[in-house]
C-alpha cells in the first residue's frame, strides 16, 4: 500500500518549475529540486518519476495555463474583441520589459534548451503555440464580425503574424529592450491591421 | 615566455560553440570542452580563460557575425531594398522551419539561458537585437527614399516591428511549427506595409 502523501502537490510543484525556470533543465540537479521541495529523493521518485518527468509536469501545466490566461484575456462580446487583443498584447510588452521577468517566459526557455533533442517538449511548445494563434484568430474573427476589422483581412494569417510579435516581444525583452520599444512594436503590428471602411469614416 | 600555440584557434573555437550551442552553457563542462577540441585544461584555460570567458569569446563571435551577415544580406541600392529585406525574411522563415535548424539560434538560445543572471550576455544580446533592427531601419529608410514605402511610414517603427516577426519565427520554429505557416507571417506583415501610392497604380 502506498503510504499517504503528506506534503502539497502543488506547493511542491510551485518550488520544481521555480527551480527549472530560474536555472534552466541541465543545471537544475535532483539534489536542488529536493532542497528546494524540502523532499527526499524518494518522495519526489515515488510521488513523481525522474527529474524529466517533473520537468515535463510542471512545463505541462505551465503550458496548460499560458493558453487558458490568454483566452480568458481575450473572451468576450464581438465589440470589444480588437481592444481586448491590443490591450492584452500591450501588457505582454510591458510585462516582457520588465525586469522581473528577465529571465523569460518558461515555454520560451524550456523550447530553447530542450526543443531540440526532446521531442516531448517540442510538441508541448508546438501544440501551445498553435493554441496561443488559435486563440489570437478567434478574437480577430470576433472583430471582423464586428466591424471593426476589414473583411478583405484573413484572420488566419493575422493570428500568425501576432503570434510571431508577441513571442518576438518575448525574445528581445529578456535582454532588456526597453518598454517604448516593445510597446511600439504591438502599436505598429496592429496599426497595420486593416479596419474596416465604416470605421475608417 | 608563453609556449607557442600549436593548434588553431579557429578550430578550436567552432568546437567549442558547437558544444555550448547544442548542449547549452549550464549543461557543458571544461571536460567537454577538452574533449571537443581535444586540448587540455591547462591549453583551454591559457588561451581563453575560463568557461564563461570561452562562452563570452563565442557568443560574441556569433552576435557580432549576426548583425553583419543581415548587413550583408540587405546591403544594395535603394530600388531592390524592399524586396531584399522580403527575401532575407523569408529566407530566416525557411530556416526556422528547417529540422536541422531546431537548436534555434545560439543568440535565442544563450539569452534565454542567461541573459537573466548574466549581465555580459543580457548586454550583448540587447547590442545585437538593435544592431539588427537598425539595419532593418536603414532598409526600409531605402526602400522609402526609392518610393517603395510610403512616405507617412516610420521605419524605426516599421524596423522594430519586424525585429519582433524575426525573433518570434526563430521562437516558434525552433518548436516545429511549419513552413508555410512561418513564411505567412512574415507576408502578412510585410504585406501590411503601407506602399507609396505610385506603386499601388
Amino acid at each position: 500500500m502506498a503510504r499517504p502523501r503528506t506534503f502539497d502537490e502543488a506547493q511542491v510543484l510551485r518550488a520544481v518549475r521555480e527551480q527549472f525556470w530560474s536555472k534552466g533543465y541541465a543545471a537544475t540537479s535532483m539534489d536542488d529540486l529536493m532542497q528546494a521541495t524540502g523532499l527526499g529523493k524518494g518522495s519526489l521518485y515515488g510521488a513523481f518519476g525522474d527529474k524529466h518527468q517533473l520537468f515535463l509536469k510542471v512545463f505541462d501545466a505551465y503550458c496548460v495555463n499560458s493558453v487558458e490566461s490568454v483566452k480568458k484575456a481575450l473572451e468576450g462580446p464581438d465589440a470589444g474583441a480588437l481592444e481586448r487583443l491590443r490591450q492584452y498584447l500591450l501588457g505582454a510588452a510591458t510585462a516582457s520589459a520588465a525586469q522581473a521577468n528577465r529571465r523569460g517566459c518558461l515555454l520560451a526557455r524550456g523550447t530553447a534548451e530542450l526543443a531540440a533533442r526532446d521531442g516531448a517538449v517540442a510538441e508541448r511548445a508546438l501544440k501551445t503555440f498553435q493554441g496561443l494563434e488559435a486563440t489570437f484568430v478567434r478574437c480577430l474573427e470576433q472583430a471582423q464580425a464586428h466591424g471593426d476589422v476589414a473583411p478583405q483581412v484573413d484572420p488566419r494569417k493575422w493570428g500568425a503574424m501576432l503570434l510571431a510579435v508577441f513571442r518576438g516581444l518575448e525574445a528581445v525583452g529578456k535582454a532588456g529592450m526597453d518598454e517604448p520599444t516593445l510597446r511600439g512594436m504591438v502599436e505598429t503590428a496592429l496599426g497595420a491591421l486593416p479596419v474596416s471602411a465604416k470605421r475608417r469614416r
